[in-house]
């Protein structure tokens, strides 16, 4: 099936001298050897290799029939899509996944106990790279829109590390996928500043739409070994219509925006937003839509459909990001409009779109999805019952450690009512208190900002904690005062986590 | 008592125009209202005000006893004297505490649920005051060594959040301390181009020994209302001479950076040291004393003996701060011998000392130490069993994140053998388990980079563990491996918090 992909008209391939590199994806994928360790393109369901991880694939489960052992260490820029994570997944092709993975197949399997998976900060995995403790980068995978007479890449629809793939890796296999936009030339910023220490360098950006870098990933030509055509769409799950929930949050927190540009403690175009994944996330950026606030900049990890609306009624000025995360109808009319957005978008590579040092600079209003949060306002992102992975904890820790405002927003239930959001004690922490500022679920708002950890506790449970579990969460807490240890953040370890164990044992939290 | 503070001999106070404003620490302290927010200086046991927290104390008291109600909001740099937080704490006067405290008298009030505590990150308080949701600043205390003729103030042993509260201050209340050594002069680096976004710019510093401010701060003369002279001792603890578990935690670290070192992951002069406070911290400074690096730097928040003496031996080049946090012995042999260290010390505001951007620029060594760590490698600094708070985060957040490596060590029990410091899951997290990189104790080290959770889980054990807790530590994640809701972090809710709450019953975590 993959063959198919391969075309005749190479007028994607500007360098001449690289055209003698094209070749099927089943042959690309013969120069990958089992144990290798492969940096590939792709940051959600955009910009992803889709040739060559099927044909790997195919590959890995020829060999495991034949009674072969071939397993490979997978890092990407962030989640992918199936043909590259479920693909591989399904045919037990992964021995170590980072830094993040959202695909249903690989999330089973480490939930399995059957591949190993490490989950890192986002801004920290090319950094982490450089230094030199994950080991050598066999192979580089990298989709692009096309290559440039001098042999410079445009980038595809997510930068993520790709341009750290491509310089540490000692072979590069090339996808040029025409199903691209070729106006995406130019959207990109390529910053090529970064070093180890001790020769770091502060890094030159001061707003959201500066430039400060180039258009194009440089890679050397003698590195390439195979450049493969495609011409296949990105993949991303369609968002669902905002439910009432999700309108709910989104009307607290813009309220909260109005109180503080009331308050004179942000400015009437806000600040720079960072918006997560997700459902709720894309209800937000919607009820912005009919906001008051207006010149709004973004500064933010993805592209989803919310923000190109915004874009598109001129509420948003710019948006700068790492990837598109578009719904297929969203990239489809992006694809069909682009004249009118490209000057309005920025992808980075995500070490600068997740830079602490930016994040901090620009003050980012960050606005995440969690799984649980406890009543003193820790978070945990990741892990259900404090032991399944859901996805991983992405960009959520650089935004939320440096935003001016660190926002969580989550309905107060999940599983029709059978897990609280709201719970004693996290299952799993990856957001500390000091780092969670604000909590919003459709039942209200907690503005946690100043408050010691039993005025926390108050806040929460009063204003977002279901009605279904507040009164449980109010009698643990009144418990807790009256004989824990210490009376700086009241608990009762014996107990704090049976509402999660309760849930193992029962399928739900309730009593 | 404090009255006979005041002297006559003016000289520290360069400024004619300001000698009027001269007056008791009695006279001073009845200018601060009860309910006020006072932002005073001090960070550990160095330049914190001693004459105006005494007397304010006294007065409180009187107040009390007269049936009147009278506590205040202390804003610190960090922990600071018994003159300061222990004699507030003692009569009742702190309604709230930020950002940091180790008193304890006040960790006592704290724990019983007398005092309102805001443990924070220490770079962030400052911009948090400046974001305005702290409320209003009424008085500002601050230690100075003398004030120049054009007014500007020279800073005393520990800078902190000073320029902050001076310039955010209503009114401010200066103490003159004739026991600094007047060779501060010229030692602090005050950087004054912080803003709020959206005006935030890049901060100029490349190197830990750059100076990028000036040497003074500034305060609007008409803003102060009292200043009282002291002579009265910075009041340090001493540290213990390293025992033999912090001699091995000093030997398996230096092991490690050495083999960084021959790795090439690490400069010979290695990248610049921080180091937190405590015993422990002072044994590893003790043990590079002996060790084969040179040139060595130090961006950290407090200078220590050890660095004193590392500074001495010429093994480190410079080391920057925001205070000294010197025994007894170390003070008085500095004050006698400023002339040969001030060259080689800088102290900078604690926005400055630890930020997110610099740490991560400089690529800090991050060294600190913990109340426990779980299998996973989240690591809690601050709650003993979840609940009582022992210090803070204090800077640990700063650091651990941003760090190049971020290092954390501890004797594998405390309390005699009755807690072990690994265990099954944290009461409570303050750093999660993508900052925990290196976990040190005297039975071993961890290097956890790059490693999943089950591969981290495994190492901690094998490693780190007491051989009185090892095998039930390897009994419950057995177990755990066996029956977990999921296998990326296999946990067991019901029993995790197990052991804290045997703690808590029998007095030991030994079943
Ligand atoms: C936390 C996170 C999973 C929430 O996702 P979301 O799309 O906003 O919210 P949803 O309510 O749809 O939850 C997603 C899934 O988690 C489940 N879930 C949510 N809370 C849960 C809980 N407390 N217990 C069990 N399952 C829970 C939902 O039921 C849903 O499962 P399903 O897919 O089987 O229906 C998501 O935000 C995430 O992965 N965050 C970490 C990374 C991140 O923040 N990235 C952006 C930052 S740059
Ligand atoms: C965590 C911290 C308290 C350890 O301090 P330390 O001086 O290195 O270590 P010690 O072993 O002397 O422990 C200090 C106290 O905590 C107690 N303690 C340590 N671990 C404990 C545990 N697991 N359970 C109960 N008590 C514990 C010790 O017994 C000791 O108590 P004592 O004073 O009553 O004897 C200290 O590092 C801290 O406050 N850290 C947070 C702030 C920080 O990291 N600052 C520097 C960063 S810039």
């Amino acid at each position: 099936m993959t063959g198919q992909l391969l075309t005749k008209d190479h007028s994607r391939i500007g360098c001449e001298r690289l055209r003698s590199k094209v070749m099927t994806a089943e042959d690309a994928a013969a120069l990958i050897g089992s144990g290798a360790t492969v940096g590939m393109s792709g940051f959600t369901g955009s910009g992803y290799p889709k040739a060559v991880p099927l044909a790997l694939a195919a590959r890995i489960e020829a060999e495991h029939k034949a009674g072969n052992p071939f397993r490979l260490r997978i890092w990407t820029g962030a989640s992918t899509g199936p043909e590259l994570d479920g693909a591989l997944a399904r045919v037990d092709g992964i021995e170590l996944r980072l830094p993040y993975n959202s695909d249903p197949i690989a999330r089973e399997k480490i939930n399995r106990g059957e591949m190993e998976y490490f989950d890192m900060h986002l801004s920290q995995v090319a950094p982490m790279a450089w230094q030199g403790f994950l080991g050598p980068l066999d192979t580089a995978v990298i989709e692009v829109t096309g290559i440039r007479p001098d042999g410079s890449l445009i980038p595809s629809s997510s930068v993520g590390n790709n341009k750290t793939w491509l310089d540490r890796a000692r072979q590069v296999i090339l996808e040029v996928n025409r199903w691209q936009n070729p106006a995406l030339d130019g959207m990109h910023d390529i910053y090529y500043g970064t070093a180890l220490p001790p020769n770091r360098v502060p890094i030159p950006l001061i707003r959201t739409d500066d430039r400060i870098g180039q258009p194009y990933l440089q890679c050397d030509p003698d590195k390439i070994v195979a450049i493969v055509e495609t011409d296949a769409p990105d993949r991303n799950l369609p968002f669902s219509a905002p439910d009432e929930a999700a309108r709910s949050i989104a009307g607290h927190l813009i309220e909260f925006f109005r109180h503080e540009v009331a308050k004179g403690r942000l400015p009437q175009s806000l600040l720079p937003l960072q918006s997560g994944v997700g459902n709720i996330a894309n209800a937000v950026l919607s009820g912005l839509l009919e906001s008051p606030f207006e010149n709004m900049t973004a500064y933010t990890e993805v592209i989803q459909d919310g923000m190109l609306d915004l874009l598109a009624a001129g509420k948003l000025r710019v948006a700068s990001a790492t990837a598109f995360s578009l719904s297929p109808e969203a990239a489809a009319s992006l694809n069909d409009n682009m004249a009118d957005f490209r000057d309005k978008m920025i992808l980075r590579p995500q070490e600068i779109s997740n830079h602490p040092e930016l994040i901090r600079r620009l003050g980012c209003l960050a606005m995440n999805g969690l799984i649980e949060a406890d009543i003193y306002g820790a978070v945990n992102s990741t892990h259900v019952m404090g032991s399944r992975i859901q996805n991983g904890i992405g960009g959520s820790g650089d935004f939320a450690r440096n935003a001016f405002v660190s926002i969580f927003m989550t309905p107060s239930t999940a599983k029709g009512g059978k897990i609280s959001a709201i719970v004693p004690q996290c299952s799993h922490v990856d957001h500390i208190t000091q780092d969670v500022q604000v909590i919003v679920t459709e039942q209200g708002l907690a503005d946690l900002r100043g408050l010691s950890p039993k005025q926390r506790a108050e806040l929460i449970i009063a204003k977002c904690a279901h009605p279904a579990y507040r009164p449980a969460l109010e009698d643990y807490y009144r418990r807790a005062k009256k004989s824990s240890y210490g009376q700086q953040s009241p608990s009762l370890p014996g107990e704090a986590l049976s509402w999660h164990q309760r849930f193992i044992e029962t399928g739900s939290m309730l009593p």
